[in-house]
């Protein structure tokens, strides 16, 4: 089949791979109808990460059923489904207490554009939707896959709540989502600090009431100026770089907890600073599998549009130019269609 | 008035130091009645944290009030009062939230091993009890003014919930009592991992079900055999070495929280494995004055008794013996009588 795969610093090249098969009882193999890219594919894109040449690369799609294996009884062929990044059995110690990004059986999609993937523990990970949804619809259920249950998880562990004050950190796609959740749990305040208009502006559509453009000691100063001097109730640290994490402990409030979902890199945590202001930290790679059918009914509710945060789509084969576009900051986030 | 000073590294005297005086109307001056020495009081006296020679030390005491300035209308001279460690005025933004320790106002009891102390902010920070207690009742009321409250939030801070299992480290006097408001709080089991056999003794008092007496990874080994495998439900870490950090997010499971209260001394935290494994940090200084009312009503209804966490008393003169006596370990806290 056709999958992305990465070369070396922004070479991503689309190649012939062996179809996934069915190896073990728990697998299902899903044909995609629609993936994306990721602001974590930038990392290994921009030499970030090591890579071996050849891998293959992204990991968020949705699509239909082809096969499953021998112990998958929820799901069979034709089956339209919402693909989590992070496989789990849902069924084990971890899964149970609501922590399925650390399932004993964990996996990871990692053919999410390309035209087939395999998802290890099917049964536990996939949700699938009544029928084949409306072809306007898929945008917003492809941000089921991560980048919606991720921006959820931030505010989630940020103990976003309702009538407080919510400062989210980072404009990529997931940042965005963070203000979305921030607003759908209730913040009267949603703050994103975002200096690229484009993003400003599905930030106020996603529910932010301010925007602060400052970074660093003048974006910390300017939070302040609109807490009264008290810090945010919540942040959302949506980056993953130190930089954002310094802001994040200098604008969250005493006794409030920091959210963060983006995979650190560079990060020292400023453990002094949490000691004497009380300021905790929660989250990580987010429990995907937990979220979607919360976020799946706000979805089908309507009211919200998480799909406009696509603001192109590539067919595979051009998938590199996707990739060109996220990294220079022309598209927010990139629909990729086999 | 005598108090005790710090002169360098294990040089511990009793000093001639001027009589606090109050100088803003917020201030109350405590005759103590009893005070005592804190693990982190052992941090300069072994050099770890720089000194000025001739710098009172000491920061926990209980007493009855002798002069109080004109903003202090809830108390006056003769009021037997518990003196939180961290004075905060329970008034500001950050008090109101439960973030005592955050307080705009923040103030610190400075000779707490002494004949007076100054405490700022007396208004907000005292608790006073309903007349003089007993004799008897002294030690467990001491508690009160830090180590207990800062158990107590090593628990909370760990989401300490009935039913569950919570591992203290560190069985240091805030380690002891991180086991008895663990098991105050309802959990389970609670492990306390101790070598020293008169620790472990009163960590069962308090309410321990387990002991672990190894370290590192024989210790990890220990309490993840003890889990079945799956980790600690909540870690509370007692120590503040980042060996003992480390420990904590090797047993915590996925999910779960550690809660810290030892000042941070060179800890390096995790944060690859936080991230991955969804394992948060919460805790830091205690606020103090927030949980006093709950604890001393604790104390008051009996059934626990915390005062047995002195196992030496020494008058102020012979205090500097009493640091040895910690020091080498051969009390677990020290009651001072001036």
């Amino acid at each position: 089949m056709r999958a992305t795969t990465i070369h070396g610093t922004r070479d991503i090249r689309v190649s012939d791979v062996p179809d996934p098969v069915i190896s073990a009882p728990t697998d299902a193999i899903v044909k995609i109808v629609a993936g994306c890219i990721c602001g974590s594919d930038l990392w290994p894109y921009r030499g970030d990460n090591e890579i071996t040449p050849g891998d293959t690369v992204g990991h968020e799609c949705v699509g239909v059923v082809e096969e499953v294996g021998a112990e998958v009884t929820s799901f069979r062929p034709g089956d339209f489904v919402i693909v989590p990044f992070d496989h789990c059995d849902n069924t084990c110690a971890h899964c149970r207490a609501g922590a399925q990004a650390g399932c004993v059986n964990l996996g990871f999609t990692e053919t999410g554009q390309a035209e087939y993937t395999l998802v290890s523990q099917a049964e536990g990970s996939l949700v699938k939707t009544d029928g084949r949804p409306a072809p306007s619809l898929i945008p917003s259920l492809l941000t089921l896959a991560d980048v919606f249950p991720t921006g959820w998880h931030a505010a989630v562990s940020a103990g976003v709540r309702p009538g407080g004050t919510a400062v989210v950190i980072g404009d990529g796609a997931v940042g965005l989502f963070g203000v979305l959740s921030a607003s759908l749990l209730g913040a009267e305040r949603v703050v994103a600090m975002s200096r690229h208009e484009p993003r400003q502006a599905i930030a106020r559509a996603f529910g932010a009431t301010d925007i602060v453009a400052e970074r660093d000691k003048a974006g910390v100063e300017a939070i302040l100026e609109l807490t009264g001097g008290v810090g945010a109730d919540s942040v959302l640290e949506c980056v993953g770089t130190d930089q954002a994490m310094q802001t994040a402990f200098k604008i969250a409030r005493p006794g409030s907890t920091v959210g963060f979902v983006g995979a650190p890199h560079g990060i020292e945590l400023p453990v002094r600073r949490m000691f004497t202001k009380n300021i905790g930290l929660a989250g990580g790679m987010a429990p995907t599998r937990k979220y979607i059918p919360e976020l799946l009914e706000r979805v089908l509710a309507g009211g919200i549009d998480p799909g406009i945060v696509f603001d192109l789509t590539m067919p595979l084969d051009d998938v590199a130019e996707g990739y060109r576009a996220m990294d220079e900051r022309r598209a927010i986030k990139v629909l990729v269609e086999p």
